[in-house]
């Protein structure tokens, strides 16, 4: 029912929380980082916890975040990058075991700022494809402004934890006799029609994502 | 196009980027922390950002976390609690000024551990209706057994900042000529038919959230 790969030998990235099924996956890690949009990126600043949603991309074994120059997000020593999917709402019988279905990445690291010109470019490509697949090679590139005002981030692949529910409830035996509805809601994550900028020329069709 | 309400008078909670439009919305914050089904809960463990997903809810101006009475991420002291809602990818003309519509909200502050019985029942509660609205009457409520093996967390909702984008992508100037389609592509969050737990006794029907 939930699955927990450890993907590196840390204590920090060792499940605790229901560890039936620990592996170590890195292909599921992959999947689930290639299935997402945005992250939520966890940092330290003046001593406190942070956590952003923001970007990101993969590059093989690599992952690229991505912002200002000036962000205080993008100076932290130590990083931690979370990539979550809600796949459903799991309504027990009680209470108690009502629960979520869900795949998660937690990587952990030190993150180093990209300043080799070619490997700031294909972090930047990976960031963009992530979120908008295709946008690379239609929309304008960055000019060499651009490419200074922004900062890239890049964290291996080294730390990582994934977790994942699915299936059904996990009720209590005496439970199974009572009289509530017990399931699976599913939750997805889907594309609306597509919405042209006001501002768009005319005879332009939609070729996006 | 982007909005930013700081909530709070303290340093981290002021937006640095895009600060077009600062305010200060109560409203706003409980929206979207009432629209989402799960938070990403911020803490140090070990001098290091870990960042987890997990569920929440709110009862006025308390956030409510639980979990297993022996998580490590319980026993913080000061917490980051960051919800978004991921609403549009927005496709502009030039790579640079590709971006998402969101809203999100972030909150700082040092919980505490709810002792006191019927808050402790109230917190619980606001939490499973967060999730599976109406479950908390359709479901076998809490044992006093099951209320032991639960911690819950209060986290006032004293410092938090709200950070929003809608709109169509903003392009250069020069760049609204150029034969790129521009424009959002929305993205929305939807529930499935929902999936009987095998074991479901004949009979019941669905009646959730």
């Amino acid at each position: 029912m939930s699955t927990n790969a450890a993907l590196s030998a840390t204590e920090r990235t060792r499940i605790r929380r229901l560890p039936e099924r620990a592996g170590s996956d890195r292909d599921e890690l992959y999947a689930i980082l290639d299935a997402g949009r945005l992250c939520h990126l966890g940092v330290i600043v003046d001593g406190s916890p942070r956590v952003l949603p923001t970007g990101y991309g993969r590059d093989g074994d690599t992952l690229y975040l991505h912002g200002s120059t000036g962000a205080v997000s993008l100076r932290a020593e130590e990083i931690c990058v979370t990539v979550t999917h809600l796949d459903g709402l799991v309504l027990a019988r009680s209470v108690f075991h009502h629960s979520m279905n869900y795949r998660s990445a937690v990587i952990y690291g030190r993150p180093h700022l990209v300043t080799d010109p070619s490997e700031k470019l294909a972090g930047l490509r990976a960031v963009v494809e992530q979120l908008t697949p295709g946008r690379w090679d239609t929309a304008r590139r960055p000019t060499r402004k651009e490419l200074a005002a922004t900062a890239v981030l890049a964290l291996p692949l080294d730390e990582a934890s994934v977790k994942t529910r699915q299936g059904p409830p996990g009720d209590d035996e005496e439970d199974y006799a009572l009289d509530v509805w017990a399931g699976v809601l599913p939750v997805t994550q889907s594309f609306g029609v597509p919405v042209p900028d006001p501002l768009l020329r005319p005879g332009i069709p939609y070729d996006g994502v």
